[in-house]
């Protein structure tokens, strides 16, 4: 099995972590894997949702878009076709939950954080890369909040990160790029804590069904890449 | 630890599988595990999406809806806000890949089948018990296809079930009901084919990260709980 | 003239009244007029619509909908359209309508009961099913807020039932079914309470118009078939 | 009993009818009952709706609106809301069923006529002043497409008027204006052909049931008053 | 150069403006530009939008509509199709700023008066009659605020009117009706005070670009115009 | 008067214009502002709209957005609410528009171009900013038919390129950046071609109507200020 980008089975895309990309938001991130590039905002906000108000705790939410050519061919603008795909649904619900998971949603106080992952580019593996990005965005608004005093204490729990993985031609292989994710027989998505917790599994046979076997390899590589993950956005963090 | 129903870790609800609930429909199951109950119903069309014309191969879809009183306090009604929810998107998503898995789709010929899996009462586990119900019906309409001619071969390759799967007090436990369901730290459900094959995977930590054991525990519950929803597949189709 | 059915001019199909049919609405009932089924259930709400607020009286409302395979050929879902058919609308204003004849709004104090008519299965009257069958529904939901001291007095004023009536192969029949609905010159909705006031009538001459002879032995029939659903609903009450 | 308006209980308002209103629509009629202003106009297109196509019969239908300021306090404007209320889309279906009863319908070939019915100026009655005002731009439409030889025949069956009844402080009364239809126990709206024939019956009862005697006075005085409009609009074509 | 009207490059069309066209709203003029006639009608609210809430001032807002058959063809009811059309966004929002600048909104206390402008025959210009004739309704309307004691000084600090000016024929000419728009090369709209201050001014080169000199022309023509309708708009107001 | 940049009063932001900013798009131009940032993707699609099949001709259109914390607090994404505003229907109809004027569209054959202006940061002047590297990247666009033999000839007439002028603190100033363009009286916006033709004009009163001097001067910067734009749009398509 060859790998139409030469990399190895275990190997990520190189993976850049740039902050303070714009300058309005409480947290800016522009997160690339490879030629995949998605800038994630994170806004602060005074207020929770309303099933939340009175009760002393925060909330942790996430908008997904992909700009309409960051694409082969151009996908419609949702905002004029005047409604959401189910695609983007399925990614927006499941960033906000996996950033949820990062943080200690009482330690927030009635805040909540928006964190906007837009795709400027996409090279496959965007629900990964915006994951991975909002919690760098987010560790960023979050230290914002302390600055301004709007909280007392570091809600962070984990950092938390995620990558994709599949069988291509019959083996597992790591952060799947357009050409293989298209091509896949399975695509599993992973979102783990940097303690190596379970956050998120979504496995999906393509075609023909995976068998237990190919799912433990898939794990284990995907585990391997969350931790390289973790050391990046940490280093990031650090600068 | 001490289920509310006070049934076994690995015991599911009672399950039944009622064929021909409904009189218009080429497939109509009405599915219960225990107090849930969906309407499974299967239409044939000779028609395939857009993006199928003309290539001579077929299609499944699936539509998911939940009764405004399927549930303890009333839901507003999609049809009336004007939009489906995010929630009600994932869940057709899911049912439509899984069935898709179940079935070789150039052997339908230029048909589409769409699973109508409508909730009438909710006790936890609606999205399983849909495509577990879905199956059957589906393959009701299938036998509605041969003996009409529509097609001359059976397209069915596997009947697929599904089951969720938790942690619910530190325990795994299958087949989870309302009351697990909204105090369980993990939630997983699983799609898998009659062979063993794996079909779908969603795992999700709703308060702390699962461990890797708890997932493979969880992933022998299902494994079981699945084995045993064939069979009371096949002894319904058998009827 | 012969109906399909073989049923005789004023004779009305097989009615069952189901009660308690799912286990969390305030009130559930499953309607069956031969073989067109409705799930109605009743759900009460501490708060009224904003033109009422603050003026101590209740309000009683209705939403329907129809399974998108209740039909022969499968009908698309209204919510992935996005929006109710205007069939839907006018039907759902109507059973509102005529179910507020049948209480003391004053009487309710400042709650509102929803009546959701989901139509399981059609074959012709599912809206004159929906309103006899959403006030059994309505009077359990009635029963629930006197059990639960919500009102101290019964708010119902009369029972309320519908049926519908028109002019087949040149005669009057009671209870169109749908091949006969389908042919029928004229099609005739009524709506009445117990003690025989005239709540709602409907009248439409779909091909050629109607006389006023055939309007008065439509009435005439339409009246008994009403009281004979009265006793119906009354015997339901009494179990 | 006094009307407000000191009219008679059979006693209609004012009416107008102006051809010709304005110069773009095929047929173009300005009704007024007394205050009440319906702008109705007829457009002729050479296509009919999908369900038609190919089967060499026409079709007519009405769009209703009521401009945000035809009322006493200003509505909100519905494209603004982007979607008819409920009240809307049940008059025009009304509208168009009545039409449609007005003509004979294959031999309209296949065209479409299309009746926008604009309320101006809005003092009860707008769904009767426009169904009789229609009608009359119904016909300039018909002459206009036997002019224009797009049809050999008139495919007029019979003029179409309506009116409304009601119960005012206990009495039936004729051609409701505002103040009377606010506060009427019953409002009845009576369609028929000008040879009596009738088309649609629409009562409901507001507050209390009304009795059969006067369903039967309302009755006789709706007759009455449409046997006047088509007279005047008789008057108005003849000019 | 011959316009097709035969009009001179420099002369308006036969300007009309009626004021009490209807009776219910505060200001209601109907305004006509020879054969475009546009309804402008004035509604005062005792509130504000949210934004300017608390803060003493007030707003002034507008709508625009076309009834379906004010043109030629037909066009899709806006309401019916569910969203406004682009251009009639555009247009509301130069009908609202326009006479936002004939006001003090400071004056006007915690009020928003809202003009509706509904085109009832269309012929060109709609935009620059509707705002003609929405600033004279809008005077209408705050005379009957200081008649009613909601305001104590009169807030108009200037009237307002508009006109289109283009390039027809390679000619500067006024008021351009609909067979000159639909042909012209430049298309302008002017918006300006009655003391000659501008307040809007809009050009576009539907075909080639225009040069200074064309645009200096169109200006002078446009100046004088609107100094002529000011005129109509004073005469008006004081009968 | 003093501009909270420190810039002079005819003196434009840093103007970057980077092309081949993403790679999917067949011209993909990220222009920046100051701190204004645009992408501007151009893509081009072998079918026109409707009205204009089957002419031979081609269309250039336009879609803009603005990133929800693009801005210095977060705007609500158009796709989740369901619809673009008024503004942005503004926008986007203004830069199709603008740029239509650049190209024969007849050479274009019958062919599609898209722009898609992403604000990615906004610091005002995103329309204009728009508009001059929309430009650009069309140009792209044009080069890529040329050298795929889409076109045979380049269908460029006209560099076009825009500005905004505005009277800051009583004097006419160029290229308004968000602190101005939020306090200026006067916002004008041009858009002119590299001979100096006029495209569109859209001149704007904030507050007190403005002079015909002031216009001048702003019409007179503004003219500079798109005469330095197109050198910098000429030497980008240079390199």
């Amino acid at each position: 099995m060859q790998r139409p980008s030469g990399r190895k089975p275990e190997q990520l895309r190189d993976v850049r972590i740039t902050r303070q990309y714009t300058r309005h938001a409480e947290g800016s991130v522009l997160v690339e894997f490879g030629d995949t590039k998605v800038l994630c905002n994170a806004s602060v906000a005074a207020e929770v949702p309303r099933f939340l108000r009175g009760q002393g705790g925060g909330w942790i939410t996430a908008e997904y878009g992909m700009l309409p050519r960051s694409t082969g061919s151009r996908m419609g603008r949702e905002a004029a076709r005047g409604k959401q795909g189910g695609r983007t649904v399925e990614i927006q619900r499941l960033i906000g939950r996996s950033l949820r998971a990062a943080v200690d949603l009482k330690a927030l106080g009635e805040h909540q954080i928006t964190l906007d992952c837009d795709v400027i580019q996409a090279d496959g593996g965007t629900r990964t890369a915006s994951i991975t990005g909002a919690c760098v965005a987010l560790v960023d608004a979050l230290r914002y909040m302390q600055r301004e005093k709007m909280i007392t204490t570091d809600p962070l729990i984990n950092m938390v990160a995620a990558i994709s993985v599949g069988i291509y031609q019959g083996e597992a292989v790591l952060d799947l790029d357009y050409p293989e994710d298209s091509n896949a027989d399975t695509d599993m998505n992973l979102v783990m804590a940097e303690d190596g917790g379970m956050i998120e599994v979504q496995g999906t046979a393509e075609g023909a069904p995976f068998t237990e076997h190919q799912f433990a390899e898939m794990l284990a590589l995907g585990k391997a890449g969350i931790k390289e993950l973790v050391e990046l956005q940490k280093k990031a963090l650090a600068e």
